[in-house]
């Protein structure tokens, strides 16, 4: 089929989540090409690496495609509370300043960040109510209740004139999910009932044979293991996972232990979480100042920091410096969680840290404590058997993930997968699907307070500081081009010996090029010294030169 | 037991190794205090990570304790050839100059390196044959044939007057390790008959319950795997595991497919076990040139590169820039392999990058294609019946492995167990095992060529470096401290909106100090420069400053 440019399409455009896990960010478009609405779903970020990235907390989509076109955007939906979904509207929204759209509980979350961000006043999350409808141009949502690792997570069934999409958001298939609502399968069943054009479906376990395990098999497990241990308890997890922070607290109170919660983001969710009216029965919490008085065997700490961030909770802990909390021989901490790929040396410094003060540390490695929150293969052929779609679009994963995704839908007899990359503009309708465009995409990076993309190479010119340093050089030259005072010579992160042969490097070079122009002077300056250090060290500095003339 | 200067004692003296899994370097020491004669087992490295030691591609022991006492050193002992227990050798030997001593294949190993860093003239390497023993003055020592991922790994018998120590190495219990020997059993046994009085032993998979596989079985899956394959085939495996490459080779052959070598160091690999008489039935290999007019589904890679190495053969084949290796949609590419915690994400982001060829990607996730080289728990327990030390001491793991390991032996009833940290002197015998001194110790970086101790901090400059750059200010005085030119700034890594905050402040902060001291006139601009950098970007750059006179 020719594309015509007055027909209506409906198309799909990925800016982030294709190729990574995280940074969720997905756009529908509808009408002819020269008039097209459209239609965000989730607006997530990344983390940034010290290796990869130093100096960079979060790593956002580059949107100036839709920010361009932003009086046709009609609003950003976000599927549920996750950071790699929400994260980014607080910064980027700015670029938007359209409505934002959640269910209550990750509205709660939003305004939180929107709060923090001074923006309050500007945006007010409209909400949806859990299993409602909205309606945005030609765009009518359905928020089709789903399982996952936060409360309220969320299907988006998107009708259009021209078909049906189902956007999973991230999910499972729990039966036992202990909080919030189970999947409604009867719900996703109609969808494939009546006809879904495409599925654009979590890839995160796409690689994972069988099923996820539930959190209620997990809250039965925490609750045996907590009643085996006799000196303090902490267990960590992620503090948006309700659900676990729930069965821990119960087990607690089984096993006649208190809970004290422990870093700023654990009172943040059990807070949001009471507010939109979740955890009536939790039981009632201390701060780690009140447990002070209570004996190690009646009492249990929920601590942030699963992941090894230095500044969180048990971080502080296993340091030894956290004002409140204490933990020594006979003592325990279970990681309810799992490590996120990239953290494992963080944390597994974070076990040594606690081996050393005698605390027993126990993971999902040696009990069985967390399960995830995404889809395994079983629960994939299960979800393309209820919907049976004409296109299935993987996202949410790394481009292995999401071809082995691709993959599988074949082999479940999907007419058509799609492996796009961000920045691939699909017509999903008329017709079969078809790349049509490529529009600018990339990473935009928040650089301490400074948006900057990814492409201005900064924290690649970091790394190279990183690897080998870096030397400034000043010369001080008189109007006629001579030596006016000796060279100015700073360095950082070299040794001693070759910061010596910059200096001789230099000072030779300034007494063989006395008769040079200032601009070949600086050049040859410059690549001497850089030629000095890369000899006596087999590295090459970043090096740079200025001139200042007296 | 109290210790008297003059009498005899034997002493353990772990520098490396001890609270890592890497840098094994552990010495023993016999005498009365004032008189003591060394041995030292391994003499290995640890890799440099990009975040936490950026620009450090070594990272050895601080070995000054013993180099001091060189002319007492009798000589290094390596148990086999892995870089974590030899690495270390060719940089570290000028500070001790000793015998080293290792059996045919470890001493090939070592001897490459050694021609390496231009040592071989210097030092030539003493053989002691497979099963053999040698006497270093009041020490005998038996090389007792084990398993592990490598060709003659050896258990140390170390007979002393004051007792009978075994340091097992890396090891497993493999009954099919394919090549090479098999575990001497009836000498362990022996040992134990005749009286232990400590077992050093290997802590890496003290976390792990059962049995370590055996690559026999690893063979078959592979052969079985292989034959299920079409197109052309690349596997990559730790270079060192002779064994391995050995089955890859047979399950090529088995299915009609020549061998291709791809990489520097599986033809040193495969070269060095052929000159030791090993691989006496391995096929015939082409190198990668060879192979271009062989039919894919005939021709077998044996890469390097599992780790996702950048440099190494995978990686250039995964970005498409190997001079003599393409893959594309059909091929595959299987890592016989385990992932080193902290590789993660550059061996996914080489899985995501053959995918992108349509290149299959198999690991050990998916497919039994490799088994480990260190004893899990049944193994320990097995080495610990037959053994029956006086005295347990855990080594080669992190904090958590080794306290792991001394809680199992001591569950096994060894009278005594200890988790020694690098650097701590403990008296073996007369009497009860007791720590009786702390010695320097530390980690030494090989920082580019230069060998840098991890105290001097450079690596840690250069991760403030990469976090929020470098400013270089060079302010130029004449002789009454007045100003006579503009300041040079020269800045790396920072948004330009910093740099022109920072600009402002040095031309503000000199305006406003006309009158003060070049060094109060110093210190104040740098103050200013790092304090707009921080105000403007909420990170603070690492600020140099330097004065010309004129």
């Amino acid at each position: 089929m020719v594309s015509t440019k007055k027909a209506d399409e409906l198309v799909f455009l990925p800016l982030g989540g294709s190729g990574e896990i995280g940074m969720n960010f997905n756009a529908y478009g509808f009408g002819p090409a020269h008039d097209r609405k459209w239609i965000i779903v989730d607006c997530g970020v990344l983390f940034g690496r010290e290796a990869s990235t130093p100096g960079v907390d979060l790593i956002m989509p580059d949107i100036r495609f839709l920010a361009e076109r932003r009086d046709d955007v009609l609003g950003i939906i976000a599927t549920h509370g996750h950071e790699d979904h929400i994260g980014a509207i607080a910064p980027l929204w700015p670029m938007l300043k359209c409505p934002v759209y959640a269910t209550p509980f990750t509205a709660r979350l939003i305004e939180g960040k929107l709060e923090e961000a001074g923006l309050s006043s500007s945006l007010r999350v409209r909400e949806v109510p859990v299993g409602g409808t909205m309606k945005l141009g030609p765009f009518s949502i359905e928020f089709v209740s789903i399982t996952h690792s936060i409360l309220e997570p969320n299907l988006l069934a998107i009708r259009t004139p021209l078909g049906l999409i189902a956007h999973t958001g991230d999910w499972k298939l729990d039966p036992d999910p202990v909080l919030g609502e189970v999947t409604d399968r009867a719900a996703i069943e109609k969808l494939g009932d009546e006809g879904v054009l495409a599925l654009v479906c979590d890839s995160t376990n796409a690689l994972v044979s069988g099923h996820t395990g539930s959190e209620g098999k997990v809250r039965e497990s925490l609750e045996a293991l907590i009643g085996t241990l006799k000196g303090r308890i902490a267990v960590t997890a992620f503090a948006s996972n309700l659900a676990r922070l729930d069965s821990i607290a119960r087990a607690a109170r089984k096993h006649g232990r208190r809970i004290a919660l422990v870093g700023r983001s654990m009172h943040k969710m059990v807070e949001a979480a009471r507010d939109c009216g979740y955890l009536k029965d939790f039981p009632p919490v201390m701060d780690a100042v009140e447990a002070h008085d209570y004996p190690a065997h009646k009492l249990l700490y929920l601590c942030t920091g699963s992941q090894g961030e230095p500044r969180a909770a048990l971080a502080r802990i296993a340091e030894g410096n956290h004002p409140d909390v204490r933990l020594a021989k006979g003592d325990a901490v279970i990681f309810s969680s799992r490590i996120i790929p990239g953290n494992e040396l963080p944390i597994y410094e974070l076990h040594n840290k606690l081996s050393a003060l005698g605390v027993e540390v126990l993971t999902e490695q040696d009990h069985f404590v967390h399960v995830s929150g995404h889809p395994a293969r079983g629960e994939l052929e299960q979800m393309y058997r209820w919907t049976r779609p004409r296109i299935a679009i993987p996202v949410h994963g790394e481009l292995r993930h999401m071809a082995e995704h691709a993959r599988l839908a074949k082999s479940l007899q999907v007419p058509q997968a799609l492996v796009p990359a961000n920045g691939q503009l699909y017509r999903l309708a008329p017709g079969p699907a078809e790349l049509i465009d490529e529009v600018p995409a990339g990473r935009i990076h928040m650089d301490g307070r400074v948006l900057v993309a990814e492409g201005e190479g900064l924290a690649k010119s970091r790394r190279a500081l990183a690897h080998a340093g870096f030397i400034a050089i000043t010369l001080v030259l008189d109007h006629k081009g001579r030596r006016a005072a000796p060279p100015a010579i700073l360095t950082e992160g070299m040794p001693q010996p070759v910061k010596d042969a910059v200096r001789r490097a230099v000072d030779d070079t300034l007494e063989r090029n006395r008769k040079a122009q200032p601009d070949d002077l600086m050049e040859n300056v410059r690549r001497a010294a850089r030629r000095a250090a890369s000899e006596a060290w087999g590295k090459k500095p970043v090096t740079r030169i200025s001139m200042v003339e007296v």
